[in-house]
């Protein structure tokens, strides 16, 4: 057992897996490629079910390893969901889970330790954001519920549903044709549109924008924090040493009188 | 009376009318739906009166409790406006009234105290971008007079009132299909037309970007501030108990001379 | 003179011209509506005569005032011309100068002093965005005269011209409909041209960000360098206190010694 | 050979270039001026000839001043192959040669000093991106492999081939008519692409967000640190000050008593 885990964290398997997840990829960019399917369809297809079967061999080694611990670790779940999906049952959603094969690639950054530092360090960005994501989601549902009052009957493409109307203000959100193809034509029948539709814009690009000034801030002041800290860091050192040397002063002028100076015992 | 704000202010009350909210913003929801309705929208109906009764209710208690302390606070006023609106008698708007009804789903925002707080946040981001908004609000005054006059008669729909002209121009800034959908079409007229946009562009989007570092540097200058103000306020600790060791040091050997120092006396 | 001076400077005066030019603007803005023109359009247009008379006035007295320094004063400069082109003699170009007339209300930016200190500081954010802004330009002239030369026979609407490829490519560069616009239609006749544009995209998005990075870091270097004199400061006057008592702590040695200490006049 | 290399290092030499430079990039865009082609294109395209011999002459005396040192340096490359790039026999990509030759404006970059380091000051941007790139890269692979085998059937011009999927990616990356273009027509074919494209969406752009502060944090960082070692270089030297005083005072103290102090000879 102890010998499997030390094979499972070597260096030369991670290198392994890592070569295997590449060679995957690359794989299976080329099944895209109809004149790459003409001539070596089947070698392409044949590496696929080694490095699948590769990935599931490791994926049991790990589970033999680390046992319940495995799923502690969120990128041990998301490498076994990453390869469970391929395994699943071909049914109707074929040709879907043939293109989620390529998620694999997505291993890498489990994989890689630099990757995943980065990943993290994204995530770590989130929960500074949930506040005002909260509050988007908010004005979202709220904006949704209206649209799809008022415009649903008029505009059924775009504002049908409540799912419909979401999308729909998902791109107005992102300005993509926000008024030559939403408003303007909305507006043609009811001609007080723009109103709800710029409060909307105003408010949820104020939201991103917070969204991120948030993240910027949160960043900078963690920098600023280890500066300063390295500084008062400096001001307490220096400011010890020199109380060091004055109780030493202050303890030879006692000597020079005689005696012990009165409070010279004082903890600091 | 005090037994009445008691009530009012607990916990409990609280969590009944957020629980309230959240039920209402569900049912109100499900209302856009064509098959809930069908199946259940006399439940929903009802769900939604009795929503509104309690909402009612709970301001009722709350203007009897606060009366005219009630309106100081703008959360409350808020709260009285989006319950009120739907209370209004129903007439020609009435599908515009029955779709503001959702806006209740915003009194979440000013009943959940965390959501509150980001609100506020959001807000006191605003004083810091009158100055730069006023300024953004002129330049769209005279971008609207002026584009009227030039384009106004050749391109009614876009320029053909002021009105239409701001909304216009509200959608260059955006750079939402400010070319192909606008400004191409105005330059086969006007074939200088480009310039006077190409200015507003750069002007507002300018503004624009300067709103939004206002924004940050705000940010920024608070955090900086406070750490700032943490290491003075050490440095000047440091400084206290240096100066009072020094003149306990100067007291010591001015007992050493027999007699008090000159200027032991002496205020810091 | 000196009464002229007094009268020009008082706020009185200020005020009077404020109001003139928010009169005017608003009389200009109503301009733009045919049914106030219908019903009031003469008395506008002598509101409007009255007020450029009162301009032309406020210039006079200003120039009989400060003389040739009028002019070494940007504000004041920018005051001459807006309203000196709508005294200009009226000839083809009528409409245009009868619209440029609105632009007196950006005066309020030269008189209000708020709103005159906004623009300086928007305006003193562009020194430091010229050497950018200078290689932005080179980019935008190399890829002018690249587009205009490769599309030009092609896609004379687009790229005919330098001018034209200017204008296509500020388009380009806010993307707004750069790839359905304007680079899918030129893919069919070029497949390659997507290099071209790419390229372009990225390096003129990632030049307008480091634009926007560079004021941000500056308005920030400024705060922090504030902050942190202010601690230098503190540290400075307290190093300062603490050596002067220091230093009398030491004469009283020297004192008690029976002499003044060697080095004690040593200047510091 | 010294004397070669004064002059190809001289000012006049440069300020020389240098105009030759700005000559060319002038001469190469009147060339896209049918009038002034019919004019004068002769005269531009003699001006360009000697333009080009001067560069190349330029390049020939460098190569001989520092040999194999001339290609150590990347702006020396960078000439080098702009210089190059025009002297290739020309064949069928003529038109497209021709064209590159405005390329050569760009040589101002390398030669204008200013310019140098701006364009270097935004090179060092990027290595603090490299990860996030490299992380940005790998979903556009994952996605564009994805949307092949997705959408590649039933939309070949978008999702044709892996090249046309990445170039639409990109293309909603930006935002641009991802919605009306791209996504509602996919939709009507498998109405559950908007998952795709909105889960791609909201990946990139926070990626490119976090590409963007991670630049503004690097260059705060930078600004941060050199203020905070400017505050710690004060302290510690105010420091030193004290020290040296205390010592002072100690050694007198310890005269005082007849004798050197104890651990006066204490090195810091």
């Amino acid at each position: 057992m102890q010998a499997l885990k030390s094979l499972v964290e070597s260096n030369t398997f991670q290198r392994f897996i890592i070569a295997v997840i590449i060679i995957n990829a690359v794989t299976l960019g080329l099944e895209t490629s109809t004149s790459a399917m003409a001539t070596a369809g089947g070698v392409l297809y044949l590496l696929d079910r080694i490095a699948l079967s590769i990935f599931v061999i490791e994926i049991v080694l790990k589970l033999l390893v680390y046992r319940q611990n495995f799923f502690r670790d969120g990128w041990n779940v998301f490498d076994f969901l990453v390869v469970g999906v391929t395994l699943a049952p071909t049914g109707e959603g074929v040709a879907v889970l043939r293109a989620l094969r390529i998620l694999r690639a997505l291993r890498l950054v489990s994989v890689v330790p630099s990757m995943r530092k980065v990943v993290n360090a994204l995530l770590k960005a989130i929960p500074g954001m949930t506040s005002v994501l909260t509050l988007l989601m908010l004005v979202f549902y709220v904006a949704a519920v209206m649209s799809t009052k008022l415009f649903g009957e008029a505009f059924p493409e775009w504002f049908g549903s409540i799912g419909a109307s979401f999308y729909t203000l998902f791109q107005v959100m992102t300005l993509e044709s926000w008024s030559m193809g939403i408003v303007r034509p909305v507006m043609e029948v009811y001609p007080l549109a723009w109103l709800f539709f710029i409060v909307f814009i105003l408010l949820t690009t104020f939201a991103v924008l917070n969204l991120f000034i948030a993240i910027v801030v949160d960043a900078m002041t963690v920098v600023e924090h280890k500066e300063q800290d390295q500084t008062r860091a400096l001001v307490s050192d220096d400011h010890d040493e020199l109380m060091h040397e004055l109780r030493a002063l202050r303890s030879e002028i006692a000597a020079l009188r005689g005696g012990p100076g009165e409070d010279r015992g004082r903890a600091r």
